[in-house]
């Protein structure tokens, strides 16, 4: 059995070609798909390329250097041929053995199939003289050829062997054409698969292709169900990402390449699952040649377990004091690090106060505990899916957690539901005397995590949480920040045992992109807690001096127009200052504390029947809230 | 006669309420139109805000609390009633004496015009009552209404006085709607004006309209044409700027606020210089009773006198001797500043060596100097614009330049043609003898000035160019930098004796934006001298010493496979490192030296014939040349 050979194109990476090439190595692709102008700007020549790709153990799959080839008018035609001539030169030269060919977007085009053919066969019949292929690929903005299905009609009707058809998932998914047929085309037949998924936009689709593709799971697109069909037929080739994006552009390009090859890793490992489900020999036939990646199951959750939060000795003792008052049991003290649990119902933050950063940073989220049904399963599925292992040091006798470093230096601990249930903190905690709580705040369990992400670590977080986690994002809502927009969105696994909620300032003078900035381009900035009664809770935690996040009262004026809430209802959130939504399946009631030092603040939520969301239409009171100067 | 009312939207300025309303005082607006969620999250009462509001001197010209009210089912409409009837106590608490309703987007809406018709002289005859008044709008994605002619009939049919018509040039020029009749509607019964430009974006219209909006003159809308027609009308209420883009979001409120007045300055100009031109006494008698605003006239250019770099003593050396071998002659001194002249043909350079900045930020450009036919006129017309004016130290017997502070802190001289042939540079240096060029370099003028922008001064300078001084703005090219995009575009007058090349950088990763945000976010990058023989220029410059950004052979390689150029062309191309590229109209030649310290860089240029771009397509390959590392 062959596993697949998998490959990038150079334009999916920053930086100079010597560089992109070094990411994509590091990151162990089998061969770059070469875009032109990153040759151009090269100052070696093609044989130092060859060279360089040689150490470096990459291939040369494709390279793509002109459009507008087939179906011109002779003179136009003879000028490309000639122009062909030079660049197979310098694939032989560089040692790359396949020219792509886009489907023509030229005004001078000629709807003429038969003329596309036969001059593809022309090419073709250079290409063989030098023991070269062509693949031709329908572009979903070419002027007469859109579809595979056209593409594929015009390389039958070249008929050449040197000539072969390449598909991309973007250019039939964006245009929503049907994959029907794709898996009854002669494997052989396929030479070239580009993979690209991209976000649903509503905006013109070379624009859409040309800035805001990303890799597969990062986006909206069936990219499973393409693939899938493209193994069906017996495609044999490489596995490529050709990703036009304009954050990729600007983000460490050794960061990009993780996620390019963790994208591949889990395309193949959802294909392998689906297939392997079905009840059909054919399929399963079909692909049996082929080791498609296989990593552990994904994990399933038990809930938040607990949360880490780093700090030094003062604001250590300052945050122990307010979670206090919020209602947090003192529970114990590591036995070997400088370690404090508290404890309220399920929730158990430990306040770490041995942070180096928290002098600058003040407090900051440095761990999250999730529990789950199988830890060591879902730490390997999470290694087995590039993510780095972390293997904290341990005490004698101590529970060990397995634990990865999510995107972005997050620590993530994987917290075994029967060792919980065995008493993971009687383990590694000298506990104390229980005590009666301070106050009576009635808090039950983490309801979710909020993070702040930095634009550039967005695609990153929703394929890290679909791939190595299973959690599936949510739509997306803009919202008003007085000094710029903000997108949220949630990201939960299908029993919503776990949520977490994305943001990402567009700009750079929101609060959340300061708070973003300062922690790295990750930072938590909302541990959301659950209530059965927000407004006994709020007035507990208020009793106890816990400030509030304040809501205006023209708030409260406009909520009594926009919803048909009952007087009670309507006095007691004015009264306590919570926020309401409401959607089909229920209603959500929140309040948010103002921050600790560095930002982070407690949410109490009260989730009402099926409500699934996190607020987000309150968000815009809530940030302007934080810059009101009165 | 009366002027104007002016007014603005608070959606279109950064910050907290507050803020925004002391932003529009401080810019001379009247009047605001208060978006309702700037409202929500404000902490005081109507009371508080309309007293704000007062001692700000600024009017409440519009308020929208809702959307989806007309057209609807009965018990839908009840509510928004009674919802209404909450939002008229507010209005009168805060003293806004409209509001506006926009065209039902609600799936629920029904195709009836006689019903909405009819609901809205419902709630017109509520605002009766109060002597309030009420807006109606068409939006460009209503459900059933999206053009001003419908908005018309329903408002027509209606027949209630409270209510009237609420024109907005976005949402009929992104449509391309028909702008005839707009003229003949009875001026009485448009209520309210707004104004908004847009650059023509292939994009859904929501999200065009939701994110890219920007000022009157910043965009490529004919907002001129649509301001016209409504003045024919005999309008004679505000003129407002509702402005939803995602820059200003994050752009400091006071310089947003500058643009918008800027914006409607030049716009109220703009018309009166049109019906002026006319030969149309009914246009003219329609806005006989408008003071219609009139700046003295855009100036008319000779070209780019001279530019200042300003540097220390040190670089100051360092530059002299660089230009000394790039042709300049050593000319004088000045009399009363440390300012050296350096000469070449009709090029002045002034190396200002007293410059605050320069031991941390290299040598940059200081001011430019622009010939013009009256110099008073050109300053007047910019201060009349909302520019500040410069007013620079000048010894006893110096030239007086009337100056100005281009946006992000350029100063601009206006140097009078009359002034340049009497000798200004006699006048205020200590000249020299001449002696014998010390390079042979034929340089013979400035071609045009590069300059780098942060992103939120792009359309401040398109506005500034525009307006100020009559340059308008070509197509914009977006470019790949190994670390993200820029976007290049160039701005000159009609008979290009100026020229301006603007780029800004997408992300934070290139050169440009770390060069871009050292200088503040405007910054001059490129000073473009044209020689009439680049090769001969080169060849000179080269022997001299002085060094260019290398071209890779790739580049020329390729060159020769995309355009026919003879081979001694392509020799020479190949053997001086020069950059070439074709439009339909001539040929550009070009060659870009090693930055000095700070970035700044000079390009030879060579164009011939009507070639009338900047040689942008070769770009990519300069950006990746300043990142190489071999």
């Amino acid at each position: 059995m062959s596993r697949m050979r998998r490959s990038i194109a150079t334009v999916s990476l920053s930086g100079t070609l010597r560089q992109k090439l070094e990411a994509a190595a590091a990151a162990r692709f089998d061969a770059v798909e070469l875009f032109e102008p990153d040759f151009t700007s090269y100052r070696g020549s093609a044989e130092d390329l060859r060279s360089l790709c040689d150490d470096l153990g990459l291939g040369i799959a494709l390279f793509q250097p002109f459009r507008d080839f087939e179906g011109m008018p002779e003179p136009a035609f003879l000028r490309s041929l000639d122009r062909a001539e030079r660049k197979f030169d310098l694939m032989q030269r560089m040692g790359a053995p396949m020219m792509l060919v886009c489907s023509n977007v030229s005004p001078a085009a000629l709807a003429e199939p038969e003329r596309a053919a036969a001059q593809l066969h022309t090419l073709a019949e250079r290409a063989a003289r030098r023991n070269l292929r062509v693949g031709y690929e329908a572009l979903a903005w070419g002027r007469h050829v859109k579809l595979w299905r056209q593409a594929w009609g015009i390389v039958q009707q070249a008929a050449h062997p040197h000539l072969g058809l390449v598909l991309d998932s973007f250019h039939t998914l964006s245009l929503q054409d049907s994959v029907d047929g794709i898996a009854q085309l002669p494997g052989d037949r396929i030479f070239f698969l580009q993979m690209a998924d991209a976000p649903r936009l509503r905006l013109d689709v070379i624009d859409w292709a040309r800035h805001h593709r990303n890799f597969p799971g990062q986006g909206e697109l069936d990219v499973v169900g393409f693939f899938e069909q493209v193994l069906r037929a017996g495609y044999d080739g490489p596995l490529s990402l050709e990703i036009f994006n304009d954050v990729f552009r600007e983000t460490p390009n050794r960061r990009v390449a993780v996620d390019a090859m963790r994208s591949l890793l889990w395309l193949e490992s959802q294909v392998r699952d689906r297939l392997a489900k079905r009840d059909d020999t054919a399929a399963q036939q079909a692909v049996a040649g082929r080791a498609l990646y296989a990593p552990p199951p994904l994990p399933r959750f038990t809930g938040w377990c607990f949360v880490e939060l780093a700090a030094d000795a003062q604001s250590a003792a300052e945050l122990g004091a307010l979670l206090q008052r919020m209602g947090f049991q003192r529970a114990g003290r590591h036995r070997s690090k400088p370690v404090t649990l508290y404890r309220q119902a399920g929730i158990h933050l430990l306040v770490n106060e041995g942070a180096v950063r928290a002098a600058s940073q003040g407090v900051t989220v440095s761990a999250l505990g999730l529990g789950v049904e199988d830890a060591l399963s879902a730490r390997n599925r999470a290694t087995a899916l590039q993510s780095a292992r972390y293997d904290p040091p341990v005490g004698p006798g101590e529970a060990v957690l397995p634990s990865v470093i999510a995107p972005g230096g997050l620590v993530l601990q994987f917290v075994e539901h029967k060792l919980q249930a065995q008493g993971l903190f009687e383990r590694d905690f000298v506990l104390e005397a229980p005590a009666p709580p301070p106050t009576a705040a009635a808090l039950r369990r983490i309801d979710h995590i909020g993070v702040g992400l930095a634009p550039d670590r967005v695609d990153t977080w929703v394929l890290f949480c679909r791939a190595v986690l299973g959690l599936e994002a949510g739509d997306s809502l803009k919202l008003a920040d007085p000094f710029g927009l903000v997108r949220s969105f949630g990201a939960a696994d299908a029993a919503r045992a776990l949520r977490l909620l994305l943001s990402v300032s567009q700009g750079s003078q929101t609060r959340l992109a300061r708070e973003v900035g300062a922690g790295g381009g990750v930072v938590v900035q909302r541990v959301a807690l659950h209530s059965d009664d927000i407004f006994a809770s709020v007035r507990a935690l208020q009793a106890a001096g816990v400030a509030f996040v304040p809501v205006p009262a023209n708030y409260h004026d406009d909520l009594a127009t926009r919803f048909e809430l009952d007087a009670p209802l309507m006095a007691l959130l004015r009264q306590w200052g919570v926020l309401f939504d409401r959607s089909a399946e229920g209603d959500y009631l929140h309040a948010c504390t103002e921050g600790v030092a560095g930002g982070l603040a407690f949410e109490i939520v009260e989730r009402r029947r099926g409500y699934d969301g996190y607020g987000l239409p309150n968000a815009t009171v809530l940030l302007a809230a934080n810059a009101q100067d009165g």
